[in-house]
């Protein structure tokens, strides 16, 4: 059953959001993805945002580029933790969906992560539900041991090389 | 009869936007001014915006400040023009609303203006109404007229000061 | 007979302002398409200005990138409502653009859509000419429900592929 | 027993920072508050970071100025969620915090808020308690619901001024 | 007889331009001002331009804040070497006017000087202008050398408070 | 003999200030051309200023990338007029070397023109040695007039091309 | 005698540089300082760079506002390393001066530190000159001693406050 | 044995931090190399810090991009003088490193380069390693002259080609 719902606002969007889905895969956590917009489909989003607490999901993760409103947009209608991800591939080069996701206003905020970080947006995702998931929070814990690892493996071959 | 509705994100913004007010009671334009936040009461936003044109509404101007998603979702849920104010008062001094505004996706314009400039999303207002109505084209001749007087007048008074 | 007229600072910019075209096209709106620069062929400008309402225009797309004064030049000589489009490729990405165009001073606004928005534009205009032809505001919908229908069938696709 | 703890970098930070405490003060949710920096008191952000899961804490907040680095190194050492707050004040006016915060690399997420949004930062800490916890959900419902009221009253006040 | 004229956009801008004004007077060099606005008065900007150069102008200073066409316009109208200065003031704390000044397109360059810098923009007139007027190339070098005994001045002030 | 020296940072600046010589040499307008830095060969930046006008040299144009010292530091040791030139292809696009060019401390201007704006920076040089040189001026008219045919020229082709 | 220089482009600046001197005051080091420009007094800054080595000088600390060019010709007119000091203060910030002493070409580096921050240039010199004095090098760890003891000492008084 | 140490935030960052290992080594320096993260591997890089000067290295040079910790905690952790290069690569262009590693809190600098700036900050650890060492200062004097030949000899070649 599907813990985190990954919405994106154009299909486009997919080669970056996807490595929010590889990252949740990785660690075992059933989510659902859809594609919907703000502004193109913003009843749609409404629906999402209201059902998605009853579906049974608890974290959100909602990327968009340019004048990026879905992440805040959902936010509105949904007491659940939403994580925006912003995406660069406008001439701003994403510092526009950067500040429309981040700057939000008193009372509804969004989880920001870095421009087209949608690893880490799942990484955020699985923290959150680690709180209450000791198995998730030990898996957490082992990928971080793994990623210290790597460093120190490319260290090695750095030093090797030269 | 209101043909402009002017709306805001919050009160505090009245002291801008009440400048888009001046300007439409210059011109003898009915309006109606409310206050509503696409974060904060996203349901009113959009029964606003769904309503708008059969209200008799003609040209809708929405003022926000930084994720400023309200004239977005606003033209998201409605086929009149939407005219957004950009508003400043951020860290970022209003380039934060300015992109959340400008920068749409393709298929749904937000007509933006400058930073602050509240009178002249009025006058854009004005000059859109005026291509169905030629008293107010007339008026809107006379206002330039006016205004260039004025420039010009400034002129002498700085060549005389000196 | 045309009711928009689309004007440009170079014709090295049609490949981004066609977008604004195919659109009219699209809704069957009469176009004149021209080239002419605030800065290269001032007068052509000023001409172009002060004729476009005789000659029938209602509405004024006009892109330009870097020190884009075109726009601003064009609503000076004018009281149709003037469209801009900010077009990236120098340096600056557009931001120079942008800038020039939406932080017009009181008393002559510029409806500036996003950075190479064209087709954003030709939606605005036909929006404006809609509130006038319910003809045309029933083609605005239809668009509507088609754009959303496409983001359905990209979602759909998107479940589908995972 | 604290389920929040709150940091920042200065004890200037406190008035930006005091919008989280009478947040989390409102909801009833413990906390405890401290001063470290990841410059000046390297070790004690360490420590503080590897102790607070063990001390109960379920969410961190951390605010900080200018580069930014105290939420990534409090997020490097802990596998709690930890919410990030860019704090203005420098030259830069918050840009230099909200890149330092928000552009993680990949495998520690912070999650980031709008700049000096300490506020907000409360609120999602609370969003994250309420998945397990119906009581503090139902408190966050309602506060949405009077902050929907007051911005309702809001325009109710500026239409009677008007 | 003026061989500088000096012109701004609105008399709001006499406080900065007003520091060229000083500058021409220092030199002793004749100078007239006005102001004149492209966008709120076309056509006196275009007449200015065109019969600059008989009035026996050399040099044009223009000073502008915002979309500031100003320089660029009347650069468009004249040979004369245009100088503009980019005046602050606005949300965009001068970039707006400093992008829209010095991003001219090829074919019709500004001599750009620093945000609000009028001062300089007069002695760089004065620099054209005592190309072939030795008297004033050496008031020049006497200006250089006053200012320079002046920083030296101020670094034995320092040297000796301290 | 040479009238304006042309003179860069690096040789890899060529293919950009290029223009600018191509410019001079239409015009017929004499000139030399010299790398030098202001950074890596600091006393020949000096001593080519100073000799500069006993040379015959009426203008500098000068270009430089990055923390553009260039074009400042040669107005800082010659009354003739310079022009610079900020060069993109650094990680900040120009802005470095635009924001180094432009923004020059009170008393020592520098003529900035656009980024990678080179051939302006000759058309500026030919309007400035135009102020003394009628025929010059002459070409200067006919050079604008080519010009304004060609933006015409490209109108109707791409008129004839819709 | 001197083993650090202090030198800044205007007498305006001292009140920020100022900083840099209580520092090498703190540590018992000694300094000289002057006011010298890059544009103004050019000969004096490089006779000045060329011989501060030979009278004792280890370490030039240079702050600059604006197109700031000094720390950049200090560095090329000497061995020594240079820090340099971005001011803010100019209608850009300070991203003006940060750009100007940063982006340095190859060849030459500027030891640039943040803006205004003239008491970090001071200690980055003591961390420079301590690498050869052991009793400095003690002092500077009582200095960070006392740093974090000062932040635990506020971490204190707002757990007491609150 | 190494003086200085290079240490880079990942070993995708090489291609840019070789060219400081290469200026080392064109002087004759010894320097050690590795790979680790503030974010990833904290635990190493306090180590790394903490065990510096004992092992006999004077300077640290450290390169990383985006929310660019690892310089400023070196420094948070070591009397040593660290430098700092901001790596560009990510969606802001380096502005995000450049921001996060300059702008450090008062009492801990970082000695910052420009964006990729690796060879110039190895020029910077020789100058720093050249003050106890008349050699090495020798080596870098002839270095300079040949740098400022080579900027003679591309001047000359340009000449020749044109």
């Amino acid at each position: 059953m599907a813990q985190v719902a990954v919405i994106m606002g154009s299909d486009s969007d997919l080669p970056v959001m996807g490595k929010a889905l590889d990252v949740l895969a990785e660690f075992g956590i059933g989510y659902e993805v859809s594609v919907a917009s703000a502004h193109r489909t913003p009843d749609k989003v409404t629906e999402f945002a209201h059902s998605a607490a009853d579906r049974g999901i608890a974290v959100i993760i909602a990327g968009a580029g340019m004048a990026a409103a879905l992440p805040g947009v959902l936010a509105a209608h949904t007491l659940l933790p939403v994580i925006g991800v912003p995406l660069s591939g406008s001439a701003l080069g994403g510092t526009d969906a950067l500040y429309s996701i981040v700057q939000m206003p008193p009372g509804v905020p969004v989880a920001t992560v870095g421009i087209d970080a949608a690893g880490n947006a799942a990484l955020l995702a699985v923290q959150i539900l680690a709180l209450n998931n000791s198995a998730l929070a030990e898996k957490l814990a082992e990928y971080r041991r793994q990623m210290a690892a790597k460093v120190e493996q490319s260290s090695q071959k750095v030093q090797e090389e030269l």
